[in-house]
């Protein structure tokens, strides 16, 4: 990552955390519900959504501030799937920490996701209360972000779908990760530039680039979780073949496996009883497949198409801070 | 129920249904997740909160086809609730059908409760646009809805914590139910004066209405988990007392008991594997205590204190539909 990205990157962590601590102020009750819909957040994660709503409302001239609510409720956002997917997917860990069902059980984690997601809005309609963005425009903010959560719920759906089927081609794949990724980093992108006040090209540029951004992103993830290791992974390693997730490594390994080999690889996914030197051996068989380069191909292609939506835009340091970002998508360890 | 009441009750169903039936239209998928979101409002429902939010419109003098979206969304959001409460509860059925969680499994109900709430602002969004409301208004309601799911969260929360505790005073329940249940209601009637354009203080007596009427509705619900039969309850009888919840029968139980029908009562409640006939005495024994007739003396009263905020209104038919539905509310059989 460049230093400059990096240091943009921390200063707008600590501005949206400030906001979100802000939010979180006062004498909330029940207060393990409050805790519970706070524990991934504290936990970290690179806020790359509410970046990616500052910088797209500061291209298109925007001013920042205006948009740090829509930054937090996007966050409250995927926080609340991130949740959600975990008991879901039953994940014991993320962002090295136990899954918020592991410390408070399944009841007050499915509550406390669905608190979050009320609060992104409750949060975005008091905040411009105080503010001089036009209701339409909040309105319209509020619009995408409703869309965009019902793509996620169809994505989720469809992911969960295809975990029990073994022809899923990448068209589906991609239409699902579309959904279940990219809905939400392009709904960022544009809640940015609606707030910032763009025209309809400038919203059309960039949600189609947080689209791309969001697809390359979902690629690296998965591409990251066959390839990094625990540690930085932040969840065990593997734990997408033992879940049977039909990623695009996947799918392209079982469409490049002879016999023996797809029968190798079927009977591993899907089953969380597998001993790990087996999951491991798995594993380099779809390395030497080819699947891990050909994902990584993928996901450089729709960087491409994503940074092409940023040629009209004239330079400017917000439009620098994008492109890096997207560098940074394809190249990043964890 | 009075007949006119019951006419208008029925109007209302058919004309909400329809425009819940054409907010589900079209080619969505998964087909599963949309069948698993739909299971519990096609199973029918009184749809209590839609008539409120179309008769307070009236009752302020606006036009009850501006609220009809926000009318279908309370009843989204009223699901979205029900379906995510069966998953905590472990709940079988609900109005007499399985649960979805039953049916689609934990995951596919989890997403579909979720996407309903999120479907909840995209229709409210969508449907304004084509209609001359001002964006303000929708933006208020859109707070209202956003502020009562927070309310019903933190009443969800407090709800699972009281059934760990035996302390339970009933200020606390009231306070539990004024957010589990009241909140949403009072969100549908003041939702109704807002998008009927009411003045400062209909919002607030309409407000104070919801939220009365809302305490009576939950604690007659209270009443009928423990004296209606299986058939008409749509749900196994005793199933609050099985489940260990803090209703107010059960607190004042509890306190009126002498030592031995108190060591009896906590014996029986929270335990699943309590034999049919054990529950039955204790059901017996509660009612004996006087403790059954209290809560439906709490219930008039607070139905008399919504009552009373109608008062300063002049007589039309939205008001008596809104007092006769007082009325229904204490004196409901299911």
């Amino acid at each position: 990552m460049s230093k400059e990205l990096n240091r943009q990157l921390d200063e707008a962590s600590l501005e949206v955390n400030r906001v979100i601590d802000n939010s979180f102020d006062g004498l909330l009750q029940p207060k393990n519900l409050y805790d519970a819909s706070r524990h991934l957040i504290n936990a970290g994660g690179k806020r790359l959504r509410p970046f990616l709503v500052l910088k797209t409302c500061e291209l298109v001239g925007g001013r920042r501030k205006e948009a740090l609510p829509v930054a937090a409720a996007i966050e409250f956002i995927h926080n609340f799937t991130l949740i959600h997917d975990d008991i879901m997917d039953r994940d014991d860990k993320r962002r090295g920490v136990p899954t918020v069902h592991v410390l408070w059980g399944v009841p007050i984690a499915l509550v406390a996701g669905d608190m979050l997601f009320a609060k992104a809005y409750d949060f975005i309609i008091n905040s411009f209360d105080l503010r001089n963005v036009p209701p339409k425009r909040v309105l319209k903010v509020l619009g995408v972000m409703s869309k965009a959560t019902v793509s996620v719920c169809e994505g989720q759906a469809f992911d969960m779908m295809f975990e029990e089927r073994s022809d899923v081609s990448e068209m589906e794949y991609i239409e699902m990760i579309g959904r279940k990724t990219a809905a939400l980093i392009e709904a960022s992108t544009l809640s940015g530039s609606i707030i910032g006040g763009g025209n309809a090209l400038q919203m059309r540029k960039l949600g189609s680039f947080g689209k791309y951004a969001g697809l390359a992103f979902q690629i690296v993830d998965d591409v990251l979780g066959l390839t990094a290791n625990e540690k930085v992974l932040g969840k065990p390693v593997g734990s997408d073949l033992r879940e049977g997730k039909r990623t695009i490594i996947l799918l392209h390994a079982l469409a490049k496996a002879d016999r023996d080999q797809r029968k190798q690889i079927l009977s591993v996914i899907g089953s969380k009883e597998v001993p790990e030197e087996t999951i491991k051996m798995t594993m380099k068989l779809i390395r030497s497949l080819g699947s891990v380069d050909y994902a990584a191909s993928r996901a450089d292609e729709y960087v491409e198409k994503a940074k092409k939506q940023l040629s009209s835009f004239s330079s400017s340091e917000a439009r620098t801070a994008l492109l890096d970002l997207c560098d940074y998508i394809v190249s990043r360890k964890y």
